[in-house]
């Protein structure tokens, strides 16, 4: 089971009108701090905040009429995304998710009108809950990433950014993107191989949950110790999916890993630049651009910044600790 | 000297490519709380954090080639939007600001190559400044708002709202513009009166600095008392141009009216709902809108956010003080 660009393109006719065609920008500012010129994906424009609803959108879209309702397990963003897709269809919506999701997430979600289950202190024991209402009530699951629907819809962000960058004039040097399950990174991939083909393009993740990296330069899906911490809390994903790995290794480039002091350097460069709000899981691929995880100087990058779904407190002790950018 | 629907649609020819066509995004979770359905126009995203850049572009295009550069006053967003508009043409620009400008704005423009003269304590010995530099450097003087072209520039705007509701689905009730001198809301209002006919344009300001609301309230123009203060430094015109306020008399439904309090809880609610960096100034027309100046429970209303180049205490200062929204 894999995903073909036509499924991408009859993902963004499906969540058209719904989905926002986020901007790509230019930041001038940030590039002459950076000595890259960088162009923005402004996924935190989308209504729920985050890119998540693109692929929620596409897999709600295919649930049948009658059903008892959908479920899922989440660090947040998805879970909002499926609430946000269920009540434009009058779903019932169930979002499992481990007690560390931040609160914001958590009222963000119920907001929507979605029954929220707190379980156990792990995507596990969400995971585990979610199957649980799935069998038990009927209800049908949409996975956070490892789903062809969910990819599809992901990608769709691929195909804007090819558009947006000719658009713009822009030739594209590489393109960056933050990377839990792997939904989105491969989905945008996989636009770009066929629109762009040739531009590389890097999933960033946090150090500790750096699973793709590490499964990329092995060649086979290796998982995190999850024991480790990471403030990164929207890419906290246990090991890459199925589905998105075999993408991933066969169209990433490679993957870049930046530490939590640099995810909130992406969030203070995102605060000062670009006047966006950027958690911190959203702001790792702004990160490692700006901390020159790969040489791109004089180069053109395109950067995908999602979510901005952050508690007030760690919103402002990022910008503390990063200090002036 | 007036401005007409021609000279807007000239406008957006010549800055189409460098300004952005800003998105124009729901936000279910702020109508949620709200109870109206708010549209919100993301200036923010412009490449310098703020609307400006499209007045000064068309006007700075209209400079001769050979001209020894161009001056200006400004609060910092003006300013910004001419040094990058000068920068694109190759032109020396000074830009004159008063002390009391916020670093992060000196900072922004320098970092565009611009020289910045900061003199006295008024947006008046600002002008007196970018004044004299035309006269004796023949620098050509690019006016902050009262300005066939600046308002043209900034009506672009006006033309983008009504495509992009269109797109939408969406029917108006109602537009909400911040306004300083009022160059953004005239020439809003003017692209709106043609494209929306009938469909009430509203200026918001904020207390003190308030003089487009009493002028159209009493049918000439009042000047503020310049010894009042307001954290919204973007909106500290003295009073209403005369071009401005000719368009405004005519085409804007009232004025509007929000205290700083109120536009720090505009700033939370960009914060919190819309992921968006708001300066006080450019938060004053979401302030409005979500705190029921006018009665829009169930109506469609479209709210331009712009700017967002705030100093990182003053925005946890905003945040701090407007507690939970």
């Amino acid at each position: 089971m894999s995903v073909l660009l036509a499924d991408i393109l009859a993902a963004r006719r499906t969540i058209a009108g719904v989905a926002v065609r986020t901007p790509l920008v230019p930041s001038p500012h940030m590039s002459a701090v950076a000595g890259s010129e960088f162009l923005l994906k402004l996924e935190t424009t989308q209504p729920i905040g985050a890119f998540k609803l693109r692929g929620a959108l596409n897999a709600v879209a295919a649930v049948p009429a009658g059903a008892a309702g959908v479920t899922c397990c989440s660090t947040g963003n998805h879970g909002r995304g499926v609430a946000w897709a269920a009540r434009a269809r009058g779903l019932r919506a169930v979002v499992c998710m481990s007690a560390l999701v931040p609160q914001a997430k958590v009222d963000g979600i119920r907001a929507l009108g979605a029954e929220v289950r707190i379980v156990g202190r792990s995507q596990d024991d969400a995971l585990a809950e979610s199957r649980r209402l799935a069998r038990e009530e009927g209800l049908v699951e949409i996975p956070p990433f490892d789903d062809p629907l969910v990819i599809a819809g992901q990608g769709t962000i691929g195909l804007e950014i090819a558009e947006q960058a000719a658009e713009l004039g822009a030739a594209l040097d590489a393109v960056l993107v933050c990377c839990g399950g792997g939904g989105l990174v491969s989905g945008t991939a996989l636009a770009l191989s066929e629109k762009l083909p040739g531009v590389p393009v890097y999933s960033v993740e946090p150090a500790g949950f750096d699973d793709t990296a590490r499964s990329l330069a092995s060649g086979s899906r290796i998982a995190n110790d999850m024991s480790n911490r990471s403030i990164c809390d929207a890419l906290l994903a246990e090991k890459p999916g199925e589905i998105t790995f075999e993408l991933n290794r066969r169209l990433l480039k490679a993957g870049l890993v930046v530490s939590d002091a640099e995810a909130q350097i992406g969030m203070a460069h995102a605060f000062r630049y670009l006047k966006l709000v950027a958690e911190p899981g959203g702001a790792v691929a702004l990160a490692a651009a700006v901390t020159g995880k790969i040489d791109m100087k004089g180069k053109t990058v395109a950067v995908v910044c999602s979510g901005g779904n952050v508690d007030q407190a760690a919103f402002l002790e990022a910008l503390t600790q990063a200090g002036e950018v």
